[in-house]
């Protein structure tokens, strides 16, 4: 969708602003989360991107056993080694849809000090419902887990609000929901993201890096962002019906499985061992086309990829080169 | 001076750029910084303002004890208590202009994880010679003693890079030196720095946040402004000359001690017992006119503050009001 057009203004007319340094307490950019979300201040922290806030909260946290579904974000990994902390994967089953059964989760989580959960799931697009993650929060009540949920594109949904449990931070003071804002408004390299967690939290996390750390032009764009609420619609409608259209088109492919997605990303996996993901990436990269290859998750094979919902024009494309490279003869095949 | 021209422009063209993630290696950057100050690329880490690198190499070096001359820019504290470091601070002495007297520093230093220096320092504005920073290098090599050195303000001398030590980490594994780039080129909302060091410092300081925490514009920013020679000339001899002046006119004033400016700062005692640093800020906050209380400052006391070289006009309208609290009698004096 490109930049939404009220936030590039705003970047143009903050332009002469950066001579000066940023508000450190994020005044502008904190109300309008706040608003946005209907949450206090005071239990919302911005950042330099949600991955930013990630190494923050391992610092204030250092956990020394981490919890981490299989397949997943591979930054919470990253961001617990580097507090040191172990990392346990929890293998999402294939035959189960990559869905988690949160009841057996909990029951496992409690002998760890984090629990990491995205939702959705990245690259699996598995959404969980509010009620379960609840569940789980409760049977977690009691015991020194911190769970971490990485709602970053929760956003691209419109009902998105049903999934969110940034609300429970007010009664589970070990509950830390991550947001991105780079995402749904396309900002990935202005960089802007927040976390919402109990104030001593949000407190702590603050003390491990500067207080400038959110730049002027972040701030005045994610507060236009939050306004646009015509954008963020818009998006949404757009993403929900070109994934519909994009996740019919590759089921019709031969050879491949395709997970339905539930925001702009879809995972597919490749049916023959003749092209793993990276050999079709590489076809497809002749094509100007760059699929993420997930051969490199733990907790899925080097026959698995990631598309991104596109434009109409950009996923008929894609289709289009697919299916060449699916229906190409195997002696035929590049490499 | 305002934004160059030539580093506008081009976050002018960058603008629609920022829909895609940084280059995690900011390569172009890099290669900018590298070719700009004669540093292989590998000794270079840029960041999100060089206050971020401080914490993230907090983080590497998790210092037990470390030892920060004072007065000096509080962020070094900040960043070393970031990491439950105990902090011992190293009085300079006012009688000897503030100078540290380096071999002295150096003996102490050896029995610290870390030693912070400023060159110049923040706010006296004290300017190390390379020789006697050689020095201090040379006698703590085989010591376990980290060696900071931040040359953030360098950059405003035509003749900084006799003072730059950066060139040594080559040969001074645990020397590391921090430049920030907002200053000199007036980007401090935008965010951008960098430290120098040995590569094996660089690539464990990366470990601690995520690979995309250098804005899009910040590092198109950096290597226009690294171009911009012109820009950097004109800002070094317009400091020089304006600095010149407000030093040379504050020391007309009555009742003030002020310290010769070696970059874009003076650093002023009041000397009338009736007014304090706070009380000569909100006498001219009402004239639209703010000065740094130093009073907060370890090492300082309540009646010191810190002023900016700024343009003539407001070097003068700053010299005006300064003049009328100074000479106001006693029983005229707010509060």
């Amino acid at each position: 969708m490109g930049l939404s057009l009220s936030v590039k203004n705003t970047i143009l007319s903050h332009l002469n602003s950066i001579i000066h340094y940023p508000d450190p307490e994020c005044r502008g950019l904190r109300a309008a989360i706040s608003s946005f979300y209907s949450l206090e201040t005071s239990f919302i922290l911005p950042g330099n991107g949600a991955a930013e806030l990630l190494y923050l909260l391992m610092e204030v946290l250092r956990p020394k056993r981490v919890l981490i579904p299989a397949p997943s974000f591979s930054e919470y990994a990253r961001a617990a080694v580097s507090v040191h902390a172990d990392v346990v994967y929890w293998p999402l089953q294939m035959e189960a849809g990559f869905q988690p059964d949160l009841g057996a989760l909990a029951a496992e989580a409690c002998h760890f000090d984090c629990l990491f959960l995205a939702n959705p799931n990245n690259p699996t697009g598995n959404l969980l419902p509010r009620r379960e993650v609840m569940q789980l929060l409760e049977s977690l009540q009691h015991t020194d887990t911190y769970v971490v949920i990485d709602e970053s594109f929760i956003d691209f949904r419109s009902d998105g609000g049903e999934y969110s449990v940034a609300d429970l931070v007010r009664s589970y003071p070990r509950l830390i929901v991550l947001h991105s804002l780079t995402k749904i408004f396309a900002l990935p390299g202005l960089r802007l993201g927040f976390a919402v967690a109990a104030p001593e939290l949000v407190t702590a996390a603050e003390t491990h890096t500067d207080v400038w750390h959110v730049n002027v032009l972040a701030q005045a764009a994610g507060v236009a962002a939050l306004q646009d609420t015509e954008y963020l619609t818009r998006t949404q409608a757009f993403v929900q019906a070109e994934g519909k259209y994009l996740y019919g088109e590759l089921q019709k492919l031969p050879h491949l499985r395709v997970w339905p997605p539930s925001v702009n990303f879809i995972l597919v996996q490749s049916l023959r061992q003749d092209l793993p993901a990276h050999v079709l990436r590489q076809n497809l990269q002749n094509e100007g086309i760059l699929l993420r290859d997930c051969g490199n998750y733990p907790g899925l094979t080097p026959y698995f990829f990631r598309l991104a919902v596109r434009t109409q024009c950009e996923n008929e494309r894609l289709i289009h080169n697919l299916r060449a490279c699916l229906t190409a003869k195997s002696t035929e095949k590049p490499l």
